[in-house]
């Protein structure tokens, strides 16, 4: 069987539990690694207090080939994933003097200053790699597996695909998708014997409420195109043979 | 100081994982948890897959006071979640009678019939009882301090309103926002002394980038109206004092 690193995703703040933000971040990382070949396998949202951060890092880049954490790297008192970084590996803090020269022309090209709170941008963790933000120029970065990147989605895009030369991919994770106006009751158990046909496939039955009724997806997920191919026409089939109208895919 | 009841929410399913469906259940949850003085501490994200499930719910409904979680009680090959819960609990399942005589008004009523992957739906683990699902009939239920939800938001908002009777109440966390057009950087200083000086108030800094520029929220919550109150004044003068715009609030 192939190599299969595996990622977790840790969305560090207060404002994801909060209610006040829903978080762009996870679907996006989700799906680029599939491309990628590493799944995610595992989420977490903490709030942002030093023991909370510092245990889910530890535990997550422990369990996993690689972690991405993202949120609290900006320049206020409530950005402490640097330090929380620092903690959970037990090495210092120091500012980093790229990091620095990249934020001191950034603000001098805005004709603004570069104060202490904007200097601590450019603070790492010893051993940490700076990883580009072409955005706003405060960086994010890496140390050992994990991948520390910045919450707003537009920047945490940026970031997260200059990760992509560290990391170590295995086959990609393709995924298909079949909609139809069934409900999935009906389907059950011809998708559990579909499933039972192809264990190397994940198959993931999603409904949905639309005002014109439900919905049902089915979606197939595995590395074999051919593979996906087969299950793909027994699903129109079960589709079929129960009556049913195929809405896309 | 007051009781604080605590909250986590576990979201089940590989799709959020994927990126294929962005969870909007967590939202939903932290903000009427907050109405209810029930802070949500954490939350978890994990694929359908028995070991992490089961490892989830343990190590969450130990920690906090409630835990939520979504997704994986429908009637298909993916619907692990109740068989999951019974393991963590080490209890059996059986079929409820009055889930199942719901189930069978509500599919006899539209002409359908309630099959073996429906009846599935009215299975419980022994000691639940059960949590009310006015739009499909499939219920929730609760199990000591775990409310086991649909993930599909509307019925998962329609049962999570029917868990507010179970709830022992803190008080109520209340939530309050400035928006401005300055920088994080130009406040920072003066909002960690703001920080400082309302220990009992959290107060977040959440930048956000529109095309027509940077815009940063400013939130305090706490549960004292007064407090939250000062707190705001002493925010606008800051960002007048350094000759921002209140944009909002």
């Amino acid at each position: 069987m192939a190599y299969t690193p595996t990622a977790a995703v840790l969305l560090i703040g207060n404002e994801l539990l909060s209610g006040r933000t829903r978080d762009l971040n996870l679907g996006h990382i989700g799906e680029e690694l599939a491309k990628l070949g590493i799944p995610v396998r595992e989420s977490r949202v903490v709030p942002d207090e030093p023991p909370m951060i510092i245990e889910a890092v530890n535990a997550l880049r422990e369990r996993y080939t690689y972690l991405f954490t993202t949120g609290g790297i900006g320049p206020t008192h409530d950005d402490i994933t640097t330090n929380c970084i620092a903690s959970a590996f037990n090495v210092p803090l120091y500012s980093h003097p790229y990091a620095l020269q990249k934020l001191k022309e950034f603000y001098d090209n805005r004709g603004e200053k570069l104060n202490d709170a904007r200097r601590k941008m450019a603070e790492v963790p010893k051993g940490a790699e700076l990883i580009d933000n072409p955005i706003t120029s405060a960086p994010g970065y890496k140390i050992d597996n994990v991948f520390v990147l910045a919450g707003i989605p537009k920047i945490m895009q940026a970031m997260f695909a200059a990760t992509k030369p560290y990391l170590v991919r295995g086959q990609e994770i393709i995924s298909k998708s079949i909609t139809c106006n069934l409900a999935e009751g009906v389907m059950a158990k011809g998708l559990t014997d579909i499933q039972d046909e192809f264990p190397d496939i994940a198959l993931g039955s999603y409904p949905s409420m639309l005002d014109s009724g439900f919905r049902v997806s089915l979606v197939v997920r595995g590395t074999d195109i051919a593979r996906l191919s087969d299950a793909q026409d027994k699903i129109r089939a079960l589709i079929i043979s129960n009556k049913g109208k195929i809405l896309e895919g």
